[in-house]
């Protein structure tokens, strides 16, 4: 029995998110399905992170156990073969049998792109929240530093989130505005607003919550102190608007 | 009587191209009807440049004439609440009558990428032509130079080109190679090839073929001096594959 640990890439747009689902597509049920088709196992594949509905993914960990005798590499060359050009495998390696790509996980980083432009929007409509509103970002940057710690996020959490407990460890937040930007290599004249959390685990929504009252706090509707308040009420209610999902990107998960 | 002068920005992917055809969904069409759904004028907009089906612009200059007394920036933004997502309008002006978008332009810049990757493909797939071989850039780049100057360029020119004449002048190809590069924030270590071909003017598909020609020395398979006789031969069998549309951008336009 071998233990295969996969590093995968999506553009989550597509999709219904990682987890399987009885009747959406998602990024799991693909792979399983592309591991079926190659070995004739019905097996099933462990992910580190349950990616939302339209959320991207720069690395997502997974591992699954196989009675195959093909090799890591063989497996990388023949799942991308099998999986949609949305989804690619960038490295496969064999791992210790007790390697669990969501328990094993020390903790992840995800980063949001919020965009302020008409122009080259048609570039980036898939990749970031497209903001019509000026945003203070160093007001967003001072209010993230209230969320750095071991909290209970219950403010920041989606009705539905199936953890045991609310509290997380958020270890940093940063908050950069770009006045320019690369897109491959054509230089965009135009701000971007990058917000990177990492935190050893996330509740469902988290990121995007966290996103959104960031997002509150930029246009100036409450003060950056104001959020934590909102931490300290445990109440879904007190917080912003959940971003929209194509501008999160699950950028790195360390072990 | 008003001559308003657009520039466009647009996501070929979804598209048969810029110029009208008669079922499908073109680029000129879809402006057309979002003006007759404005001011109730069924007119026609001129483009700078007939890009392909599937081709991008970052910069497509197109011009019409109305009777509306709407305001420039009236029209801007009731264009963009009209045409999809994947179609913007950056800017509007109004313009001298006998300005055209087309005739009225001194060059025209258009810039191709290649990407040489599996990880990052799923970001780059829409806007690159994946390459999975070795390229040797310092010989594309040598080949390149046999390019510019005024030549007819009918080795590089697609059946079906509508042109009275083949000959054309390169102003400068210009092929870069970076070993890392950025998506708008993130960094993604992997090699990317742009190729930019300024001319007064281009046949169909003469980007395109340039690219394929240059893909081929690139590979090996012929050497750069080479590309010097597949000019001469004034012979489309002489030169290399036409290179995907998804890789091509209408980067500039100048007046």
């Amino acid at each position: 029995m071998k233990h295969i640990k996969l590093t995968l890439q999506y553009d989550g747009t597509d999709y219904s998110g990682w987890q399987i689902q009885r009747k959406e597509t998602t990024i799991q049920r693909i792979v399983q399905n592309a591991i079926l088709a190659i070995t004739g196992e019905r097996l099933k594949v462990n992910g580190a992170a349950r990616t939302d509905a339209g959320v991207h993914a720069l690395e997502q960990i997974a591992a699954f156990k196989t009675q195959s005798n093909l090799e890591p590499k063989t497996f990388l060359r023949a799942l991308n073969a099998h999986l949609p050009q949305d989804i690619r495998v960038i490295s496969a390696d064999e791992c210790p049998v007790d390697f669990h790509p969501r328990y094993s996980a020390k903790n992840k980083t995800y980063s949001y792109i919020i965009s302020r432009t008409v122009a080259y929007s048609v570039f980036l409509k898939r990749y970031s929240w497209q903001m019509p509103y000026q945003l203070n970002y160093k007001a967003m940057r001072q209010a993230a530093n209230y969320l750095v710690g071991k909290y209970d996020f219950s403010s920041f959490r989606a009705s539905g989130c199936s953890s045991k407990h609310p509290v997380r460890e958020v270890i940093k937040i940063e908050v950069c505005e770009l006045d320019s930007f690369d897109f491959m290599s054509f230089q965009f004249d135009s701000t971007l607003i990058k917000i990177s959390i990492t935190a050893n685990a996330f509740l469902r929504h988290m990121a995007r919550n966290i996103v959104g009252t960031l997002v509150k706090i930029g246009r100036g509707n409450i003060q950056p102190v104001d959020i934590k308040e909102i931490l300290e009420s445990k109440d879904r209610r007190a917080a912003g608007q959940t971003a929209p999902a194509c501008g999160l990107f699950l950028e790195k998960i360390v072990y």
